[in-house]
């Protein structure tokens, strides 16, 4: 028995997420489970449809891109994964999507606004937007080039990816990650929602303000903070 | 046995409405409902996702929000229900969502403005978007302050609670009340469809007018005025 | 054992498509049945949610708005249907809902434009919308007069209600009519989804033309004209 | 038994698809399946409800239109379908539907832009508007022409329809096509997705440029291309 099926089974469960919070039809998107004891991840298979992947379809994949175990070739993605969770120590779980809202955002290049609380119960920035990739970029290893142009966009804003836990990708969509593969994809639905809420509020008030700074840090402080009293503990 | 155990249920099956009418995901919303008897309301724990909500699992605390019976942490916005519940004492139920095209317009701090007969079945003015809250009032006693900043726009606007049962918090979202916590969620559901109805209404339309005043009275009257002739009894 | 219990019955299982069609939330909305030999037809009661409505709860009324058998209070649209009934004496049901695009485009007080195939497959014209009622009709008899106000606006327009079996009221919403109860829901269905194409075709292109009169006249004749060849017979 | 058997359940499948999707309401759209040895292919009947459908009820027809097996008139858009598979010898399958951003891009007459990878993944072009037909080609033989103005707006344009699988025809609606009917269906899907987020795209950005050169490359080659690195094979 694999001593990779606890793994894959975190990564099974966290990507049929995805169709059931409507976050991508038929076979796009992809969400990986990192073991760092291992320093492998696990990763859905490419282009297999949701309805047909099983457990055992995963595979595993070290942070260097080679296979690990599986008989399935690995998500197209992969290395944007492998990239990250090689730059970035403490993530444990990254998911990519096509849904709607945040791909007409990173479509018109534009950072999602903070415009009220839901956003900074989650976050205390606006949502960025990587530019679109330079062509050298894409011309060379392209998915791991993506993962770089994350990482510019971070550094270039000042943000840290331990406080904003999702970025869209110009003229792509969006990528999200968290402590673990579950809650990479709650950030995908969040960014999602968000990007919904935040649409809409332009349609309504085209100069609709920003959220002041009290309510940004009042609400990511009880959520997050050191005195954090939201939820069980 | 709880002598809750009634309250609870009440509490828990107005709460498992909130996801069952689209109006919140993961563990966004809470609902309360209050036993004037006892001067104390039951209100959803703190951060628990809808599918893993039990009714034993609903806190009751009373209107200076202490504990008085549940073994999780309640809401952390129980001191608005609370302050709500001790100002307007002929409600009986709160909800707080997080809506979509609700949270739309208090981002975009605006009245929902009244367009049609759906809006006067339930309410003769515009739904109030409170101004966000003021420093002070944030970093204070910040969910005690909210109630307030409820109850300054109603005075400020000469509007009552009774006729108005549902509100919009400026860059925040909506609350609403009712004489039930089904009630309150009712109004919920109904201010996210007005709220939606607006919001199209307007983008066909920029310059649609408000409703007129004999069609207010007439809907409004039907349904709730002393000859109301709609619904059975 | 009631002699209208067929009548019944088409009423019930009609009004239970307005709930599975997504044109109703609660208990907005009712629709009716005719029975011509008997000069009755059958509507929902008043207030009653869907969840809760049974086929023996369901009203006979006749052309006079008298009630002929039925425990609960009908409608309270009912002298609307009663109106429509007598003056068209070919059809034989009518929907009213509060379907979101179509209440939008009543309270824009605009005519759905026809744009497209899918709009000649039912109809030649635009829908109408007719204009808010004068208050004179409001403080009267409203629910007889707001039938009055779509057979005038017919009457305005020069238009037959056998060619156009739907019309928006301005600042209220949809009614529809048909051969049958299940037709005037389907109509109400149809328009719903044409204002929603409108909306998003003049979102898309404020300029969009209307279809042009060839193509109007080969959809509507393909499926309605003395040569068509839309279905089985 | 039929030896048409197989063909008319991958026919049969494959519609009932389209309401899965929700690409279609009632008896909108239709889906075929073609036996190029027997040189027939396999279409809905004329005007049957989704529900209501059975594999035996599909229709067995030639490339000139004539019935060749089953008891129910077939789709009254045969003979588009007769003439597309007459011209593009390479092609399994015909989805038409009546999906509401593809019916709104075609109402508005505009081209669906390449915004976006997700775009580029599946194709490398905007999707086509063909212009509405001319009155002569619809006062003559309708639905015949209506596939003669799809072929001349892919050569006006000088686009093969192997590399983009879809068009909008102006004021009716889209057709997308594939090496079977279930890829038909699929690339219906595709674009009705395609169409919803270009639409928000414009209405977030009314300014977004198109999708660079080289992005459009990278993804349409790494899924389409000599060397494709997409999916399992």
């Amino acid at each position: 028995m694999s001593k990779y099926k606890e793994l894959k089974r975190e990564c099974y469960e966290a990507n049929m997420q995805l169709p059931a919070l409507d976050l991508v039809i038929y076979t796009f998107g992809n969400v990986s489970a990192v073991d760092r004891d291992e320093s492998v991840f696990a990763i859905k298979p490419s282009g297999v449809p949701y309805d047909d992947l099983k457990p055992e379809d995963i595979v595993i994949v070290d942070f260097e891109n080679n296979l690990v175990e599986g008989s399935m070739r690995p998500s197209s993605d992969t290395k944007t994964h492998a990239y990250l969770y090689s730059q970035w120590e403490d993530i444990g779980g990254i998911a990519h999507t096509h849904a709607t809202y945040s791909v007409a955002w990173a479509q018109a290049q534009r950072d999602i606004p903070i415009f009220g609380t839901t956003h900074a119960d989650h976050l205390v920035a606006d949502i960025p937007c990587a530019p679109p990739m330079p062509d050298e970029y894409i011309e060379g290893d392209y998915e791991h080039m993506t993962g770089k142009q994350i990482l510019d966009c971070f550094a270039d804003k000042g943000i840290s990816h331990k406080e904003v836990e999702m970025v869209l990708l110009g003229n792509h969509g969006p990528f999200s990650w968290g402590k673990t593969a579950a809650k990479a994809v709650y950030n995908s639905k969040v960014m999602e929602e968000l990007g919904r809420m935040a649409y809409l509020t332009l349609q309504i008030n085209p100069e609709a303000p920003r959220l002041k700074d009290a309510l940004i840090k009042k609400h990511y402080q009880r959520k997050h903070g050191k005195n954090a009293y939201y939820g069980q503990n």
